[in-house]
């Protein structure tokens, strides 16, 4: 089969054996890979991933433990437990030390014209789900996570920083839950989609300086100015979510967290439950996200695209 | 009336005149005052404070609003607040931008023989409250804040890194809620007070370089191994309190908080009447951590003593 492989300095179009299941495992024929900033970030070395990269999917079951699953159109979650240690007794998985993830830790990932994972990874996509919609879920489900860890109250005035793929799911989530939501981005013309969908943007110019004005920030731009700008932003008693990594270190001293009470959360994957619910419910549309689809022969171009400042989501076709 | 004065340069034993109350405002005759760390760190040069310090204290009212309170015992919050912004509305008076604070910001303090504050931050020490103990309700009352900031589960894992004074609250407050709570500290006489009261002890190096093991780190030192070691020892999706404030700044990345999604949580000053329900109940009984008690003329051997190494709460009397 045909497969994306990063072998540790640069990228390229390979081919490979197709994947064997193992016993409890599903084999998966890609339709749709979507480029996430972590992909990019892993061709820079994060992670020291080597193999076939991609973590965001929808395919098609084609061996399958549960024949009933054979045909059906499925995502996948991206962290494989082990299953028996202490934090997945726990029903954290998602944390468990022994765990492979999905083309980011010794796994092959999604970037191929197959992919293997186990069963109880895999969700299949509701009816009235688009493949376009579900290849999102992955993403969504990190936006999701946030209300999984915090209680959202309608009263809340909220602000996310950034104006990207994650920060545009984030924003959708939110304002499900509360109506004073705020995005403050960089780019015009993906503030332009938020408005579309009826949620109140300021570019950073306009937002200026705002301190102590908001209950709940979200940073999703993994800069440090939006770092800053959380901090800065949030009200004694609030809460900060980060929702992305930070390259390098910053001078740091906690006591304006420890004076003004603020709580910070870190916030990384999500349950797919969830976002396939809003999926399924047309409660968020990620479908404008969506700046370009390639087919798989076209990867040079479409990380290319990825990389542009005006992007959104970018998708491999297979 | 005499009072210890820090002109920002240095502390020294002054006359003043007697504070007289302003509407609304209750005159204090101080008994016992506490020496905090916050003190010491004032006289460092903290706040930029001058005035009369202090803000651990206990009295009786001299002269009230409220004649039903005339000669009662009492202890006093501390955070001033003007009632009227937002955060007052939504009492977060604690956190009012205009406030003033007790010997720590625009208002005198308690190492006096008299001090002010308003009726609404009086509390009558409840029957049984002996003196000693209710000097300790402020500091209790800062234990107490992060069962209201978090709720503790029985079957957490709990670790409190220090054996301080504040260390030792947060640690006797936690142990009624949870029976899995250690103490690290680096004192063993102190950390024998905590096997007294049958809570769990390790110096730092029995304890080692534990990872990953606690569902909750109270990080009560202030000092930045302290903070090193509470990021190191929480689990994923745990919870890391940080109840001091640090000196300088140390660089920080903060993509294990997000990786592991933990969640560090500022905490400060807390609520009186939890801190007296836990004094009246006898759950926590402070008096042991009492190392010397010196009249107000010797409060230069008083401030030397806070300062060594095995001193826990030393008291000025007046």
């Amino acid at each position: 089969m045909k497969a994306l492989h990063f072998d540790g300095q640069k990228l390229a179009l390979v081919e490979k054996p197709t994947p064997r299941p193992k016993s409890g495992e599903v084999l998966i024929r890609v339709r749709y890979a979507g480029i996430c900033n972590t992909d990019l970030e892993i061709l820079e070395g994060y992670m020291g991933f080597t193999g076939t990269i991609g973590h965001e999917f929808v395919g098609e079951v084609t061996q399958a433990p549960d024949v009933n699953l054979l045909g059906k159109t499925v995502v996948g979650e991206i962290n494989i437990s082990c299953g028996r240690c202490e934090f997945c007794l726990q029903g954290l998985g998602r944390h468990c030390p022994n765990r492979t993830v999905l083309g980011i830790l010794g796994k092959d990932g999604a970037m191929a014209e197959y992919l293997t994972l186990p069963l109880s990874n895999v969700h299949v996509v509701p009816p009235g789900v688009s493949e376009l919609q579900a290849v999102f879920t992955e993403p969504l489900a990190a936006a999701c996570e946030i209300t999984e860890q915090l209680e959202i109250l309608s009263d809340y005035r909220i602000l996310v920083i950034g104006d990207g793929k994650l920060a545009q799911l984030v924003a959708r989530v939110l304002a499900l839950r509360n109506d004073r939501v705020l995005v403050v981005g960089k780019h015009p013309s993906k503030l332009d989609l938020l408005k579309k969908v009826g949620i109140a943007t300021l570019t950073r110019s306009e937002f200026g300086e705002s301190r102590q004005q908001f209950d709940l920030v979200v940073e999703a731009t993994g800069s440090w100015d939006g770092w800053a700008m959380a901090l800065q932003a949030v009200k004694p008693r609030g809460f900060v979510v980060l929702k992305s990594t930070y390259v390098g270190e910053q001078p740091f001293n906690p006591a304006p967290l420890v004076i003004n009470e603020i709580t910070m959360v870190g916030s990384r994957c999500g349950p797919f439950t969830p976002a396939l619910h809003l999926l399924r419910k047309q409660a968020v549309d990620p479908r404008d996200l969506i700046s370009a689809v390639f087919p798989l022969e076209a990867w040079e171009e479409a990380f290319n695209r990825a990389q542009e400042a005006d992007s959104l989501k970018v998708l491999l076709e297979f």
